[in-house]
């Protein structure tokens, strides 16, 4: 099948596309800004930042606030919308038609539910069908949690090969890192497959020769940037060099990230 | 004056109030996490979070959503209201009076103007004034930006002068550094004086030798995460070790940081 929208083609290049994920306008307009042309939001930034769980279905309101605040920026955008905050199909291409009119190029449905157990394969396959019926030109990036919740690993093909029958336009498998497997099932895929990067796991290059075609961040940047905000305060309190960080931007450079002045 | 609030007690003790400022939940939690009694907002973040310009009152809504979130959290509140979003001082006192009841324990106002002017002290004062005559508990940090703004800087004692006689619980001076102005500052003024760090001025113990009472971070640390996510990101793609940032907190150690679970 021929990728049709900007955002599928950057999964055919080659290189892996890295997808950096923000979690509010400056970070998604700073990563724009570095030469990120796609950028995805991280529901455990929307849901920390917000004080709500993540993967809980509490954070469809933030999710979709955000997704209107970052829709409007000049990168392609893709939402982490967790299980599309319902159990019922419709409610979900609903959301992905909310998503897709606030300017979201894709979306990546999971299989996971918050309680740690994975959803039918069948039921998800249903939403990610019914988000395609709805909204054929968002790209659905279906992701099975077989491997990040570590539940059921022997089904991750048939999950994916579902998921795949029921229109989506790439697979995702966070958690797994193991060369050979990932090798396994890029053969096994008919859709590119996403990895999430890990410290320490493969490099982006090592990912890219076991044929990988997308590579997220996930929490990690916004982890990473609570811990410079916390090493920062506390080196200051206890008079430690606060210099010896990464140097941050000027005042004038984050206001420059800021919308069209009013 | 004796202080009569928690949070006005902490401008009294012999170390000054180091005041960290955060732009969401989670790094309100994780501040408080890490011992910090008060946390402040910080409105240059507040603006680029949302993609709205900072000190254009573009930011009142997102101000006051914020104080709504971090409010309820276990740590002395205090926000950073620009200049109160309005010309008209009843605007203030309403919106003060939000504030504190969004579980607020003290505002900033400031005297400086998005086109880079100051307000007339007369009109800075009585925003001050019907703040106090409003929310009587509520810790009032007068601002004046005459370091900031670099404009009209003989004018600073005057301003803070007038600013106290409105009521004002304490006085900020943003842009300054010189130890020797500061300690001038110190001995001219009725009410705490906060400074703003500056990575490459006095340190907090030389800050407190001046006595200054309270030293806030402002948009230091949401400027230090930005450029950690941003490092981290352009790190990966570009091969370079990742890992030799500081050490992100866990998926499970950020989860935690969000408020109770649905």
């Amino acid at each position: 099948m021929t990728p049709h929208t900007s955002f599928a083609r950057l999964h055919h290049r080659p290189a892996p596309l890295l997808l950096p994920n923000a979690w509010d306008h400056a970070s998604a307009a700073a990563l724009a800004a570095q030469g990120f042309e796609a950028v995805g939001t991280t529901s455990l930034g929307v849901a920390a930042a917000a004080g709500l769980p993540d993967g809980a279905a509490a954070t469809r309101d933030a999710t979709v606030a955000l997704a209107r605040v970052l829709g409007k920026g000049g990168f392609l955008l893709t939402v982490d919308a967790e299980g599309g905050f319902s159990d019922d199909a419709r409610d979900v291409a609903t959301l992905a038609r909310t998503l897709y009119e606030a300017g979201a190029a894709g979306i990546n449905l999971e299989d996971g539910r918050a309680d740690g157990t994975l959803a039918p394969a069948e039921s998800h396959a249903e939403k990610i069908a019914a988000v395609k019926a709805a909204v054929p030109e968002l790209f659905v990036n279906a992701r099975t949690d077989t491997y990040w919740l570590d539940r059921d690993k022997t089904q991750t093909r048939a999950r994916l090969a579902a998921y795949e029958e029921a229109g989506a336009d790439g697979v995702f498998v966070p958690g797994l890192s193991d060369p050979e497997r990932i090798a396994g099932l890029v053969a096994a895929c008919a859709t590119p497959l996403n990895i999430l990067y890990a410290p320490t796991g493969p490099s982006l290059a090592v990912l890219g020769a076991l044929g990988v075609r997308r590579v997220s961040l996930g929490s990690l940047l916004y982890r990473r940037a609570l811990a410079a905000a916390v090493t920062t305060a506390t080196a200051v309190r206890d008079g430690r060099p606060a210099e010896d960080l990464t140097a941050p931007p000027t005042y004038a450079e984050v206001q420059g990230l800021a919308g069209p002045h009013a």
